[in-house]
């Protein structure tokens, strides 16, 4: 096969339109230009006007005067798409360090008509319900889909990162016959005649692929039917979800989230400087993440603000709030873990302590007051994971296909799951999970 | 915020083992090395043993012997996970170019049982249908995940592709309020209390995405309620869908997929070497690939090969491979672009011809005598929308979200949906799609 790079086999074997990208245009100061996009803006002054074009990732500051603008003004409309031809000039003012001067313009079309909300100020002012019922146009407003270019960062981030470090990416199926999680909180669903579920997590595929690859990786779509409706949940979400073989302890997995966050910290920092500006983010510093055992940190936080340990088997939302503060006036850490969850409350697959069974091996990590992760080490021997699961009265042979890669032989292994909406809403402050998705699901919404 | 790179972070705050990784053993030849791995067969011949050992993505020969090996070759089975050190030595016969003398080895974990299926021969001997009844078994063969590490290599390649393109990637919900495909292939799910669906396709909103940041992608489930039972059909697969605006004709959409595909290839060729070897998988040339008319295409094969032509509106499949033939023959290629299906085949969204509104700007690519995508360009303006379903007599009301972004304005713009199992299985001239899904949904399959 000859070799060719991409670039060179684009031109030689298209007649792609010579334009300039937005990211480009530096380059051009002095020249003149072909950009297309929409036009974000439009601010009429006394003898010239401001037309912002929003392009792939940033707006233009475009000038429009009688002085060199061969067309009528009145030709532009927010939001219609346009191809222009105009000139870079240097301008202190802008904020780009530079500003083009149009000369013509083609307009591809128009909308049909205004919006009703307004999407092209600094944010888009009006409620949480209202910003998710348009969806599809409050998204055009700058800032609001530079959230969405920051989560692709942190995708990438993961995703270079897990290959690095030798996980293999994988598609597990989110129709399946039996949940992982346990529970009510599953959707059924019927399948050709049969009940099937959503998936809630890739668990008991991402454990059958250690087996295989032995470190495994997968971002996709969970799906919970918890009737929660609160500022944290949401009933389909992108999870991140790795799993590695051969640990020695759970501590490894929590080792490797620590390596994967501080890459992801840096990578943000170099690759995604533009939209952690517009949204002021303060990235956290990760250089190692403080550990706390469950019940001492319940202990902790009830000692530190006098408050009375109700429920001695999870956390109330509050204390992961205090606890974070807390931690942080502490060590100075954004980020903690809490290990050692009670028995009770993790699932069957969790792997207990050798010298209390009460409790399991497993990992919440808390960020900025927020559960984002939970992890733990699994249970990898047949026996072990049958008479646990007897103990809790599950019907084993439902688990048939599960428990073949035990029977099989596994090696020590344990994992993780990340909410990749809670990540990113803690890390650029916002107070709903549902502005980290696109397009939200929870229980009153499937639209847009 | 300290900038360190991740392996000396590691380095520094963890004491992570130093194990050696299977494919740096080349570099400590002569050396003794800590490695683990599953250990996937063992030969034992007169005075010696073969001991195979299953790591992240290669299969390393060891040798047992009484000679130098400190422990009894019995405390080994095959697919117990176990940590050795070992002696790497020099030697042409084995295909890596060395071997690894055992020393000692410590057993992490056993199986309960044998695997009742012959797992670490050069394939798997066995019916599809054992095949994936035991995947979380058969999957450990070395060819079996061979395909998934190239499956991998394919959504890399990908990525990195549409990256550097300038596009963004999306996260879009899998339940949805309408079906994009139209017609009564949707799975239906009881949403607390309403009715939902799962989505067949990100389609509505890549193109809302569109009005957002120009160019966007998705690799993701989708989900198809397909009575079809064929070597072909999955009920849920991987979806590749990007949609690009600003585009002046549909043809840059192929031009995009051709420069995507190969790129592809030769990102495998460069990463993947070791299971193009393994599989032998004849890599397709990729220059330009060829488009041709689809009633042209129909008439083609019709004369080639003597046939009638009895669907005017599709093709059967039988055509397609026959087409497919027929272009390698004339051309040399093993991918051929048909444009321009029938209107009446192609969703209300699909834009129709200027000059004949019978025909529509699509496209779909065959490869190999399957078809692995379907694309075309969309319609922008929204009066030419909604004249469009209510000539289909459609509740245009249902759609009032999806038609949102015409309204508010909307770029020339089309995309296209790629079948991920169906190119990797074409890529490896499997026989069924089922053999490129880790863990396929069919009409009769919903475990493991």
């Amino acid at each position: 096969m000859k070799k060719m790079n991409w670039t060179e086999y684009y031109s030689e074997h298209t007649k792609y339109r010579k334009e300039v990208e937005a990211g480009e245009l530096e380059q051009y100061i002095g020249e003149t230009v072909q950009i297309h996009g929409m036009v974000y803006k439009i601010r009429k002054m006394s003898d010239f006007a401001f037309v912002l074009l929003r392009t792939k990732r940033s707006i233009v500051q475009c000038i429009y005067s009688r002085e060199y603008s061969t067309f009528p003004l009145e030709q532009l409309q927010e939001e219609s798409a346009v191809r222009m031809t105009a000139k870079v000039i240097a301008e202190e003012r802008s904020r780009m360090g530079y500003e083009l001067q149009l000369l013509s313009a083609e307009v591809l079309s128009l909308p049909e008509e205004i919006s009703p909300i307004v999407i092209n100020n600094k944010k888009v002012d009006t409620s949480l319900e209202n910003l998710l019922n348009y969806r599809p146009v409050t998204l055009r407003n700058e800032k609001e889909r530079a959230v969405f270019k920051l989560q692709e960062g942190i995708c990438r981030a993961f995703r270079e990162f897990l290959y690095k470090e030798g996980f293999t990416e994988i598609h597990t199926p989110k129709i399946v016959a039996e949940g992982a999680e346990g529970g009510a909180n599953i959707f059924k669903l019927d399948y050709f005649g049969k009940q099937a579920y959503l998936a809630q997590s890739p668990q008991f595929y991402k454990q059958m692929m250690v087996g295989v690859f032995e470190r495994v990786f997968e971002i996709a779509p969970v799906f919970r039917a918890e009737k929660h409706d609160t500022a944290r949940h949401l009933n389909e979400y992108t999870s991140v979800d790795f799993e590695m073989g051969f640990i020695e302890s759970f501590e490894e997995i929590m080792q490797m989230e620590t390596g994967m966050l501080a890459f992801t910290m840096q990578y943000l920092q170099m690759h995604y400087e533009l939209e952690l500006a517009l949204l002021k983010v303060q990235l956290p510093e990760i250089t190692s993440i403080p550990a706390v055992k469950f019940m001492e940190a319940k202990e902790l936080v009830a000692k530190a603000y006098q408050r009375e340990i109700r429920d001695v088997s999870d956390f109330e939302p509050e204390e992961e709030k205090l606890l974070c503060e807390l931690i942080k006036k502490k060590t100075g850490s954004e980020f903690v873990f809490v290990t050692h969850y009670p028995s009770a409350k993790r699932p069957f697959y969790a792997k207990e302590c050798g010298e209390n069974p009460e409790e399991t091996l497993s990992f919440d990590l808390l960020f900025r007051g927020l559960e984002v992760t939970t992890g733990g080490q699994r249970i990898h021997n047949y026996r072990e994971q049958v008479e646990k699961m007897e103990r809790r009265g599950m019907k084993v042979e439902a688990f048939e296909s599960y428990l073949m890669m035990h029977k099989a032989g596994m090696p020590p292994h344990g994992g993780l799951g990340l909410g990749l909406e809670r990540l990113t809403g803690r890390l650029l402050g916002q107070e709903n999970v549902r502005y980290a998705a696109l397009f939200p699901r929870d229980m009153n919404r499937v639209t847009p």
